[in-house]
């Protein structure tokens, strides 16, 4: 099949040639990267879908959450796509939506599309694909893309850097435990949702929205946010409630930010960010192939020896690879 | 001043010389840096001191026991160097040894030597820069170099690449904290140390070293560890006590690993590793240089503006940097 049939039949909203197209920007064969490419290319005036981060710790129910958020949205007529960055998953042999189960209803909707994490070790790879699957899943005609995190190291960042709105769900907590959350995080939020406001825990869950409430308004206002946020709210993920009232605060959000110019800017200043990442890891990339690699390996061993200092060694191979220092 | 003179003022334990040539390291200038180059490579066959990495967040009593340790090894006879790694110490105006005040006494022991984080907000310049100056101290004739760090984001990781030990100060604790400390972290310490195991604390700060000896058992077994590390050991850098037994304790390990041959190796690897990062950054600082620079910013305005993806704008800077994908 050529690109142009690739195209059209997921603009067309193809289930099967979306999913065919993720595993092609999924492969790492250079033939394969090529189609990819051509793809991206031929799909890059695609329509824009809400882009969701979502992080929370394993425990907070997650998948609940997307599970019920999800069949709110297609119950609304909207199409929802859910992804996953997870770099641990290669290492602990199961991505955090492998097991589908566990949104078995969200799973057989036909509005919603739910593909597992690529299962690589290295964040830059898992984050590249995952970019390259949401803009496939913009052309394909979804509303709204989520993009789960379990917040593994520098995870959060690299769903923030892919998303225009950031979800915070957290589980009620005592009073004494909002430092578990590192203020790096909080910062990235646009919503913390509070989850398992429902029977016993509502007490406790509705103290910890207003914990974290207290303590976003610590945080310096952001230029992206209108008066208010951002904003902790309860949400019950078991019982669907609350959902409706935490969509309708994004809804205002995203329009407030499209009127301000902020959801253009912010496109456009993550498009440049994965930009220079690609050219980064590019130029990286050329250290592992030959004929570099046997000289990265030979200086290496020198230095290793004690014959050369790490930055002699350093400035002989940036000099070989053309780069004055 | 030329290169030759000033290695032998080094190596003849000139304090002045060694500052200097400690900040000749921090220069970004690339005519100091070429002296740079060329001075650590005249001292390159300099005897090793014991490289102790020490981290711990801000409150645990760093400083004190710092102070403490290192009159305890002056008054063994030692010459102590204290440097430091915090990436933040640029933004925050001040760095974490920048008031000497901290140390007093041995800051003004001729036996010790305190040297201020080098203020610059990109870990990788820090570690560059910390990493020289822990080879100068070595050429000086220092036999313990300390390198402190507060622990913002990877600094962690930076500093035990640097070191022969890594050291994790800790304060007593409830039981149920323990997990504050990032398992990540943990895994690095050959030795945790519970500060304040005196007065009131003293009990919390017993339970606490008995709650860690027990978490670091359910480690995996490194191979650099002989049987019993890492160890968990209560300390009060106040009341100078234990600090004795940890330092015979470091002791121990070190003549362990030096024995078995993992000192050489690890010494080795490290060496190996900062050739590797200090190529990756150089490469990677081709970038922020004209014409690349000017072509980087034309490529991401076309991104920006959504007439170019990223991938494809990636490819054709790849391809003028003489890069295949």
């Amino acid at each position: 099949m050529d690109t142009t049939e690739r195209a059209a039949l997921i603009r067309a909203g193809d289930r099967r040639a979306l999913a065919r197209a993720i595993t092609l920007v999924e492969s790492a064969r250079p033939d394969h990267r090529a189609e990819a490419l051509a793809l991206l290319e031929a799909l890059r005036d695609a329509p824009q879908a809400l882009r969701i981060g979502l992080s929370g710790t394993p425990g907070v129910g997650k998948s609940t959450f997307i599970e019920a958020f999800g069949l709110m949205l297609t119950g609304q007529g909207l199409k929802v796509a859910v992804l996953a960055v997870d770099p641990s998953s290669a290492r602990s042999g199961g991505s955090i939506l492998g097991d589908k189960t566990r949104m078995e209803r969200l799973s057989r909707d036909p509005a919603a599309f739910i593909r597992p994490s690529p299962s690589q070790s290295q964040l830059g790879g898992v984050a590249r694909r995952t970019r390259e699957a949401v803009a496939l899943c913009e052309a394909a005609g979804f509303d709204v893309v989520l993009i789960e995190t379990v917040g593994v190291g520098q995870s959060e960042t690299v769903v923030a850097e892919l998303s225009d709105l950031f979800l915070l769900l957290l589980a009620p907590a005592g009073g004494d435990e909002l430092q578990g959350v590192k203020r790096g995080i909080m910062e990235m939020a646009d919503l913390i949702l509070v989850n398992k406001a429902d029977g016993d825990l509502k007490p406790a869950a509705l103290r910890t929205v207003a914990d974290y409430a207290g303590a976003l308004q610590l945080l310096r206002r952001r230029p992206q946010d209108p008066p208010g946020f951002p904003k902790a709210l309860p949400v019950s993920a078991l019982g669907a409630a609350g959902l409706g009232e935490a969509w309708a605060e994004m809804q205002a959000l995203v329009a407030w930010r499209k009127a301000q110019g902020h959801w253009d800017r912010a496109r456009a200043a993550q498009a440049r960010h994965w930009f220079e990442e690609e050219v980064r890891q590019g130029l990286l990339a050329a250290l592992a192939r030959e004929p570099q690699k046997g000289l990265m390996a030979s200086l290496g061993d020198r230095v290793a020896q004690g014959r050369l200092t790490p930055e002699a060694a350093a400035a002989e191979m940036l000099h070989h690879l053309g780069q004055a220092r």
